[in-house]
């Protein structure tokens, strides 16, 4: 992929509060991947945040001094046009649709999250009609350019990429990058000598190994042996009993399946005190917004860090100049199953350690599958393939099956119930549901 | 298997209240397999009831005319030895367990059953040692004997035999016998005209086709026309969008899975009533030994067929015909998985249509899979090796998993809790788990 | 597919001198299967053919006194419009193309067969493009009809059905019921009491168990025991040491592979005395047809078994018996792999005994599939499928591909020189290889 | 793998020509990796060559000035204890065997070659054996070791040592690294950013993409532009229609399979003039113990290049850096199949692209397996593990069924005819094949 002019990057969704890590991770990684125009688009009614946070990122390439032009759009095409690379991060319907994925499920007295459960489901029928259509501007517009899904419920929209258009694509989540600077901050070693192996699909992952220096930690980190106190310790709120014999290290989403009762409590106090997840993230966004508007801010500021999704940046400016240069490094990305889990199918999206060539991403098949996990993550990927498939076709009955079938449903009666009041709810965002 | 000599028949169990319905099965398939002998074995604590059902036994058989021995013995190996078939019908702990399998679960919230869920599991911890053992002896004194298993959890037994014996096994279940006669019944042509296609594992089984003289009348089942009126109706109750966005009609354990609230309730209910089934079925056995001490009683009496298990002997006396004479006919059964379904082990247990030669079943492929159906299929798999694993080691760590992963089972906390209550309420059947 | 008007079938290639045998089975089949038209279709070139084999069995039916009707035509797609079964035993160049197709590898020092090696390769290429236009008519005039396929090679033809066609089919072969009759006739017992199993593939099979009356007498067929004398005994020829590690029989043509040495050298003294088969099977047609124009003759004369392909009519016959009946017994068929052998595409076609329904065969598993024959298997299947999708290309380097890896063919060098001779020979039945 | 002390490195079959190539490895890396100790061991009849080999070893050492103890000694059990690495490249019946690999196939037609055919069998034979015997030695003495295989035929022996023994293994063969290095010189850049993807096992192999820079150069390989002129084009000699529709470059070993009269020709003419590659390297390798003989050489000589097994050294001290640092680079190696082809058993050996973790190789699946190879693929696989299956068994039916599903062997009776003779040629080294 060496190119004579600079590289061209369009940021769907540019108004985000996450772009400035993203420019920050450009302009750090200017040496190695010269980033001649960032283009940052998004809809009309993002416009005002596109203008304030497109702004700070002008401002932050200006004291950088580097040759980079920042571009700012409500026409996405232009921003797509020839682009080297595309990222999504958009949401569609906002927060305001965010708060009902969470409170809808919970008034059902099921799991309300974001990418997890019903929730996650209607998140994922708003956006892949939408992530599809910037899929055909690309292959018209940009077809040699790789396309990195930031956008949740990351690995569903990454497999509805991969069945329903011709994009190069790549998934990406920031928590196995997180896992990794985890181990290297334990262990005092350098983050390059430090492999992590995960099993699984986004949000539904387990590691099983964790190589640093060349030795397997993950006994010591099933034993939990509290020598690590920093609140990453990822071992931390599991039963002891529970962890030795799963032999595995579940990440924090396993936390909605193998803790249910507990979690959902959480999410009914919270709910009963300042709102769940969506009220937080917004007043967040809030006070982020006013920093951004201060016309004296030149750098990313530190409370974007609260925001969550620490090192997304960092992880996807990683991934854009490993294809660039053909680094052929190691990253956990969401990509086609293939052959890896001979039970699901080859076209399933998966979370997983891949090498990263010039070409795209190169899976590596992990030494080990529990087998305990087979069946929940059969049952949650049987799931997504039918929330993906209701998303394209918006029939109901393909649904109802993928409602049904989610683990954390309890019987087909919530799921007619859920499924009745979330289509309402969310019908702007549904078109393909209305006909 | 053609012999000189009549065929010897060993029932480990054989004081149960289902054992006339066998010998009536055996006196009128007498002219296909000649039965010379048949030995009803049993444990000293049901040296009683034994005694009463042998007797009638005896008497059915004078009535007939036949040429059949029928022999009482509270020594298994003496009715193993040289037996031809050797059939199993066992309850390990008696009702008694039972009421535990069903009511510790439902105190703790979660659906309390002989078969599925922490019941079933349980069932299946105390009852695959002893069956083991029941293996062991027909190694050394019957090694070509064909092995029937009606036990309860019949696949998971079933694959037990598989996994850790030599012998020659098969599992019945005579849910499918049932479904073939309703759609006999239903469309007015005999069974032989009518191939019902499963798919799945026992218990947790849909039917995919109903080629009746032909002609898959699945299409019009799922649309559930209400002209069938019988109580056997296999569509009733469920919800019409569900069932016909499934393609299948799921078979009636999958209740506890698609309607896990509404049965929760009904178990409540009753348990607050008069018990659970445990309680009815202890009443209705009292009931039915007094009617067997009656020695002018001959033949079977017609209350029997309310104790559940219809046809049961009829699926069995059918299997050892076509095992016995090579007929090459289809029955549904209780196999190993071999490559049918590419997502689960080989040795898993599986419920299919087989052809069964004289050398065993052939399972037949089912044409079609609902896709739906495969990860709550992987799921229910995955816990149900892990508790046959748990029921050879003893290991508790193995039995959390198992207990975990179940899809009933809604949280470690609950998994915990459940492990502990029933480990100890059936500590004296479980003599693995001591050390 | 019970029905009121009686059945109508379509013979293409109906002037074929195996038709008498067809209108046999018919007649003796017609209590169970009420045939009540008769259509035999064949071309111009054939029209000579197809009236003397035509009135011969309008005399034969007239003969029976049953009321079908028979009739002759060179519009093939009058004699499908409506059809319940459509046959095909076409031979695309006639005799004088399968010259060519064993004369041309000889003069290479390379087996010249009619459907294996680079002959077989030539035929499929002639043949798939018409059978596929035959497609197209059933699947406009008749797309409820069952094609019965003989015509060679049938595996490659079934596959090229199943792959480019909607039409419902099934590939015969006359080899595995001449072996079950072998069975019953040396152990003396009904051909329904004898259940040979075979692993493989049309004209690549072998036989891995061969139940008689529920006995397996596989092991004393491989020691070869000499107590047969008949013709037919298939172990005879073979290397005693080969056979017993095979722990298989091989059928009649895996000597192309396993002896090639030997059979080319019986081909190329064949060909020095009188000619290849195709001279004598031209012979042999000339005498039938002599006899067949004899207008006293009113049923199948003997001399119609030395023309090969014995018990084909008896083979056709039952099975469509059995699609009519749904009479769910065992035949041996060319179907789809499905995933039987998990080494092969799922698309490819097997010859395996199959549970024949009235929705069609159901494929039994093998229940042990030696793998000294993967290998073999794997790449004569290799070849087939290239050579499938060559002849529906008509791709020039995928006709190379297909012949180079054709086990049988010794290098690139010889693959270029066959096909190149081959090609110009048979162009004028090669229009897809013009462009 | 990080040690206090230095590495210790066992070279089972030390005396052998190659060594000096490895102690130049070793040398020159020492930076990355220090050695300590480097045994060489080997059996008696090989003293002289070990002595004098040995010395020169010395030698280079002591002019390095580095700190590595240089042993020579006949006891393999003491190179073994304790060892990090171990090496093997030995060759059971030493260039004697070889010769009668070549002779005695050629004498009946057929490919006489080291490692492809009834020689590489016979080969295999008598290694198999002896190498078990090592990891018997390893299991006990350096448990911990990892072996590195050079000897051939080094996928066969790599998965014997898998598939019967618990010693962590790699099989080595220096094809894939001069790929490399002809891409990496042909495009004029460093090796590092060349990424050869081959399909297959040990010597058959197929290259299938061609990364350099990023950019894909199969296409103008398959080309065959002509502007490569260097003598290590590995297009060269094919037929350019050939490769065009084959989609891959066949590595060198191919010739064998599909050139094989070529072959047969060029062996026949070498044999006839002055003996086949055995005697060839005979006289090399006299020459090359004249020169190490020399006390006054204190480097690798040049004329060791011409022994062939170029950049082996490079290739294992490559491999043995990664092993030790955990660099996670991409090698290719020959490790078990695990799921990459599902056409082949788990346990197979396939040479791969592997990323070289601290803990072994982890396998890249292929981006595209040609499907015209599977077959000839799955046909040798098959053949060598029935051959390794043999070598420990020493059963002769086995052997024999090896020999003929070879695809290189015409027939059953030149298979049993080159049986006999190799059998009876090699008898000394066949111990299994007596009883």
């Amino acid at each position: 992929m060496t190119k004579q002019r600079g590289i061209k990057i369009a940021v769907i969704g540019g108004g985000s509060s996450y772009t400035p890590e993203l420019v920050e991770g450009l302009i750090l990684g200017y040496g190695e991947m010269p980033v001649s125009e960032l283009w940052l688009a998004d809809i009309e009614e993002g416009g005002q945040k596109l203008e304030t946070v497109g702004n700070l990122a002008k401002r932050m390439v200006k004291k950088s001094g580097l040759p980079i032009d920042v571009h700012l759009t409500l026409d996405r095409r232009q921003a797509i046009r020839g682009a080297d690379f595309v990222t999504t991060q958009i949401r569609v319907g906002l927060l305001a649709a965010r708060k009902l994925d969470e409170h809808i499920p919970l008034s059902h007295g099921v799991i309300g999250q974001e990418t997890t459960g019903p929730g996650g489901m209607f998140k994922a029928l708003r956006t892949i009609p939408v992530i599809l259509g910037i899929c055909r501007d690309i292959e018209e517009l940009a077809p040699d350019a790789w396309m990195l899904n930031f956008t949740n419920p990351a690995g569903m929209v990454t497999e509805a990429v991969t069945k329903y258009s011709r994009v190069k694509n790549v998934g990406l989540c920031n928590s196995p990058i997180n896992f990794k600077k985890f181990l290297a901050e334990a262990y005092e070693t350098p983050e390059s000598r430090v492999l992590p192996e995960f099993v699984g699909i986004n949000h539904l992952h387990w590691m099983t190994s964790a190589l640093v220096d060349g030795k397997d930690r993950l006994p010591e980190l099933l034993e939990g042996k509290g020598e690590y106190t920093a609140k990453n310790v990822p071992t931390l709120g599991w039963d002891p009993e529970f962890l030795s014999s799963l032999g595995a290290v579940p990440t924090y989403y396993l936390k909605y399946y193998y803790m249910t009762e507990e979690m959902l409590e959480e999410e009914k106090a919270a709910l009963a005190k300042g709102g769940t997840r969506a009220e937080v993230v917004s007043r967040v966004e809030k006070e982020l917004f006013e920093l951004y508007a201060d016309e004296t801010l030149e750098e990313k500021p530190k409370q974007l860090e609260q925001r969550g999704g620490a090192y997304y940046s960092e992880a996807a400016v990683q991934l854009m100049k490993s294809l660039y240069l053909g680094k052929n490094d190691i990253q956990t990305l969401n990509v086609p199953n293939g052959g890896i889990y001979d039970f699901l199918p080859r076209d399933a999206s998966i979370e997983i350690n891949c090498v990263v060539t010039a070409e795209g991403p190169i899976p590596l098949a992990p030494k080990r599958i529990p087998r305990q996990v087979k069946g929940l993550l059969h049952a949650v990927k049987t799931y997504e393939s039918l929330a993906i498939e209701a998303a394209v076709t918006g029939d109901r009955g393909t649904a109802l099956q993928a409602m049904v079938h989610h683990p954390l449903v309890p019987s087909v009666s919530t799921a007619q119930a859920l499924l009745n009041e979330m289509l309402e709810a969310h019908k702007d965002y549904l078109p393909n549901f209305l006909a």
